[in-house]
C-alpha cells in the first residue's frame, strides 16, 4: 500500500510524506500544483506517465527535484525496500 | 562550518540543502520568503532569535515544518553529529 501523510496544508504549502512499500504504487494522479520532492531514501522508482511512457527515476536521499503542475503519472516501487519522500506543493 | 548547497532556484522554488557540523552554526540571517524545512536527521538544533530568545528544536527525519518570512535567527549544532536538512522557499 502507498500512503500519503499530510504534514502541512496552510494555504501556501501543502506538504505530504509518501511511503510506498515494495510492490505497491501511488495510483495515477494529476499534479494540480508545481511541486518539489525531497527523497528520504536512495532507491529506484518507476514512473509511468499517462501517455504510457516510463521513467526510471534514481532518487537520492536529500537530493531534491521539482516538477511542473500538470504531471500525470503512477509511481511504482518495484524494489525490495520501502520508498519514502516528502512532496512540497506550492498552493499560492 | 555550516554549508548551504543550492539544489534548485527556478523562480518558483529555491531549495537549499544545509549541513551543520558539530560545534558550527548558520550565522544570523533573515528569511525573505515563506519556507518549509524537511529534516534529513533526527537531532536537536538550537535556534537563537534576533531578539535573544532561544528555541530548542527537536527535528525528526522526514517530519517537515514551515515558518513565515521575516524569521531572523542563528541555527546552532551543539551536538556531536552532523545536522542536515532541506529548506524549500516559495519565491513566487
Amino acid at each position: 500500500m502507498a500512503t500519503g501523510e499530510t504534514q502541512i496544508d496552510n494555504g501556501i504549502f501543502r506538504v505530504t510524506k509518501w511511503t510506498i512499500e515494495p510492490g505497491d504504487a501511488i495510483p495515477m494522479h494529476v499534479h494540480e500544483y508545481e511541486y518539489a520532492v525531497v527523497p528520504l531514501v536512495s532507491e529506484t522508482m518507476h514512473v509511468i506517465n499517462a501517455d504510457g511512457s516510463e521513467i526510471v527515476a534514481e532518487i537520492r536521499n536529500g537530493q531534491s527535484y521539482t516538477r511542473p503542475s500538470g504531471a500525470e503519472h503512477t509511481v511504482e516501487n518495484r524494489g525490495s525496500r520501502t520508498i519514502e519522500f516528502v512532496e512540497v506543493e506550492k498552493l499560492a
